[in-house]
């Protein structure tokens, strides 16, 4: 059922802007955008409209981050719908254009892509095939989006290899500094904590960076509580860890949470907030980690308008490098098994 | 599989707020709240974690509308996944007590109180079996939603009668702005137009209030588009009718515009903003429609604190009078039919 | 007294972003911002740093408009202590870059600039010699602006005029919504009332455009008040024109609404919005005005990145257009006097 | 000269807020507000309308934090001028209620009240004669205050001593804040570091709290520059404790950022945001000061709806403890002296 979803495919003559009730100025004021030199609007992608990639762009539109949006995903029915119940609300929010199509060029002149697709393990299939299927279609996504747009920053927030133990590790700060913020009862905003490195379960907590509003609290918390020991702080990252395939194990998926997150890296990325996020970057030459190493993980970056301005060199423990070194030795061996 | 979600559950002692890194200050400076003076805080409760139920929460929470938002569903682990999955937001976020349970005493208290529950069509089930389950269902909610929070403004999204045909009214007056920004490429903030009455096929456009920035638009476009004739105006409200059948029909429900439409609700409610809406009120006594004739019709109405503080006196063509008092009489033989 | 502002002044070595803490990543990732091809960021240059410019300069800042603002203004000292002030609040707001200069060559590369400077009337000094005088100053400033920013939106706020007579007019929608949304009891937002034509005591009430939320009131406001005569009508025109001269009589100058008032247009214009606003726009063509009478005249016109898109068609009833043309016919005399 | 600000001043009858255009709805639905049970509205009170009180209520209006704010000054013509400005702009923002007078009872059922009013240096007085005259002044203020509000929370933001002095502390953090994200090139929020203890040139700069998004930057900042020794912190210190003189020194006063500022701590303690900030609190017994000296010093503070829920007990080094009891010492001397 194909409904008609503006007034000309309902038959009205649209012959531009004005439509009668507007004119424009006369001559003697040029106000024709001339698109030579006018600023161009911001525009972000978004590959993949399931639940992520829709929390992701309705997140995007609430905070009034684009002036377009571009929904991509294969399925061209919950494609048009999602865009539809979107633009629908379209009273209640700042003015966004909102475009969709299964094609990748509608992506064209971007500022930002956020990929949100990826293949999902089918029962029985091994990590490696399941992989290699992830490869053949960021083959597909990657090149399109960087010819249809050779500027734009690109987020990926897909993961290659396992939908769970990405968003596990995609959140990982986040439901740490709920964790701590309930249990301090302070503001979430003000408590950081960072976990490093690779995701999952060889995630590496940095429990020296444990802080409320700038104030290191760990030694502070173990004065007052015995229970903070090494064994009591190793199950609270695991907690941690945990807490996204909870969600998933409760809900089926998680969303809100990523599209609150993603929103927030768009925010540093598209208006130059030069704020610092934990996201994966090339970790090469960071904390010992060799410079042939070309594996990318979880490290305190500084986010502007051009992308990844700088990580932070942020002090580790011995056992901490120790980790971090470990992960990207196993991350570098298993990548080049690809044979990309 | 019960995860621990705070670190008291992970077995650490959770003895106040302070929890050695916070001191209360000295007996000179009395900062303990007295809640027997001290201002509640707003909380606000909603019955249903469903797709509507969530976007609705998930906007409200975006929004800074409430101190406190309660969930409340049937079932517990769906309940608890979107729980934490909004939780884990915490960092990106003002911060917001959030509660859930399947008992309606979390709501205890409330300010507000959404109801977005609602029994669906089983297949073969004739109107009126699917108009007295929900009559049971309800029964069930409201007294309970009363019995907690004898204060709190009841605001009911879901239908009793047809999910489909209540989402096409709730929306109504919303694709309708879309489509006519869309067509005059003005914001849609700046256009308003209203159809009244009952939901679905029924329901009245009263064109008469089409109009941009204040200013009303329908004449000037029928004198500049032959084609705004009374055969076109009609095709366009059965578009505008359509538009959420045609989103469900695509992506199966709706969630987005019904959530920013509810949050807006909810803001000129709890902040006492005083806006018009169209919602659904006691229409008796309005445009002719008898005093005795209980029945709900969509009009524009001014919201604040106190709820529905009154309804917009509108001028009516005869043609329009004459269909919403015929909607008013087909719905109150309706009502009686359910013996209430 | 000349005060260090930043580190480097303090004989701090500043080499860079990274200063020792962030580290830009390996050359396997390319984060270089390469200006030819990035969009660049929005920037608003705001001239004259007195009440009205540094209002307009706070609201564009709190609601985060731009991501660079610029102050010009003859006066060095004052210039910086209210850039060094609207600094300090970094820590409170989206990081937006703020550079203040007396040469306009700091205005290089603007999106918009909004002019506030104005000559004030001296003492016994002539309408026609005020008005040279500043015709003077606009023909130092705006060429300067032009050379600068060759594609800037330039939006005009100070009066070459009459300041009092000015605020009147730019203000005059806006004490009009307020005082008739007290006595409706609605939210000013709901409310429309178009004042068109010349500023101050000739300006024009449309009272057919007297709307809340799209509706028409008049009618309905006339039959249960005996009171809302012509004559009464004329009353409440004259207390809009003259609640600026109030505001300006009891504290000595306008500052918060105006900028307000100012930041709306600037959000409409950077993002598109294509929102209607009262703006002063050539009116020649509209209404019966001759095409060669070269006089700018407020009327509601659709804003968006490109300036003014076109200027609403609206209703006029005969005894306004006739008023609208009369103002148009002075305004063309005495623009005449001025042999520009 | 007195204008009508209002259609009823103007001679319209204005009986309630249907006013023939809204009707309430009929008997079966009550929408009355019980004042007995429905939860009051947030109002918030500024004591003092000069340049930082109307900073600070253009602030809150701007953020939405107030459903009513009564502005209180003893200039009646100024006082009317600033509450009218600020109701023109009613039609950009959400609807808040604004009320004025030169009677502390506008400010009845405050949930906060801000005094920004304190008593300037005439030339030649004593520092003991001005301080006298303050604590007369707040003699008057508090005790009003109190009356009428007894349940609300009292922020002091004018200085009983030396305006000057005063607002050099207050924003203490902010400039550092400014001053380090400048030179790293991050955002300010981003930026943590805290200056505690009195006001002014006593205030003690906690470096080893200077940090980057929670990660300790210090040590880092001194291994790459060797400039970052003892001497140079000083210089740092006294830059950011003259930075506030600088901006009196510049423009007359300070206002923006100590009105972003105030507006902040508005928003923890009215929606229980329990954010961490640096305020004024009752010192004894916190870092060895004793307890029987009741002096106020700035120390980082949790801040929620009951006003100051605790104070952080950071770590501070022998030296940094050190000079704050020195300070706590001699503030208490000289407390002692006003023989309260």
């Amino acid at each position: 059922m194909k409904k008609a979803t503006s007034l000309s495919e309902l038959g009205f003559d649209a012959n531009g802007a004005s439509s009668g009730f507007f004119r424009p100025v006369s001559d003697g004021m040029d106000s024709t955008p001339t698109s030579h030199h006018r600023r161009r609007l911001t525009k972000v992608s978004v590959i993949g409209a399931g639940n992520v990639g829709m929390a992701i762009a309705q997140t995007i539109l609430t905070r009034d981050l684009a002036d377009e949006i571009a929904l991509v995903d294969a399925l061209p029915d919950k494609l048009r719908g999602e865009m539809l119940d979107l633009q629908h609300a379209a009273a209640f929010l700042p003015r966004t254009h909102l475009v969709s199509d299964t094609d990748m060029s509608v992506t064209r002149g971007s500022d930002l892509a956020i990929v949100t697709a990826g293949a999902r393990q089918i029962p029985g299939e091994t990590r490696l095939n399941l992989l290699q299927r992830n490869v053949a279609l960021f083959r597909k996504i990657v090149p399109a989006l960087a010819e249809h747009s050779p500027d734009a920053i690109l987020l990926i927030v897909s993961n290659p290899v396992d939908v769970l133990t990405y968003v596990a590790w995609k959140l990982s700060g986040s439901p740490f500094r709920f964790l701590l913020a309930e249990h301090l009862d302070v503001n979430a905003q003000d408590v950081n904590a960072y976990m490093v490195g690779e995701h999952g379960d060889s995630s590496v907590a940095v429990w020296s960076t444990l802080s409320v509003a700038g104030m290191p609290v760990l030694k502070s918390l173990q004065e007052s509580h015995s229970s903070f020991g090494e064994e009591a702080l190793e199950g609270i990252r695991r907690a941690v860890v945990d807490s996204a395939y909870e969600v998933i194990g409760l809900k089926g998926y998680t969303s809100w949470a990523i599209g609150y997150s993603v929103a927030n890296l768009v925010s540093s990325l598209l208006r130059d907030q030069r704020r610092i996020h934990p996201v994966s970057v090339l970790a090469a030459g960071f904390h010992g980690i060799p410079d042939d190493h070309e594996v990318f993980l979880s490290l305190p970056a500084r986010l502007g308008r051009a992308g990844v301005l700088g990580v932070a060199d942020m002090e580790l423990t011995d056992e901490e490098t120790r980790r971090l070194r470990r992960s990207a030795k196993t991350l570098w061996e298993n990548t080049q098994l690809l044979g990309l």
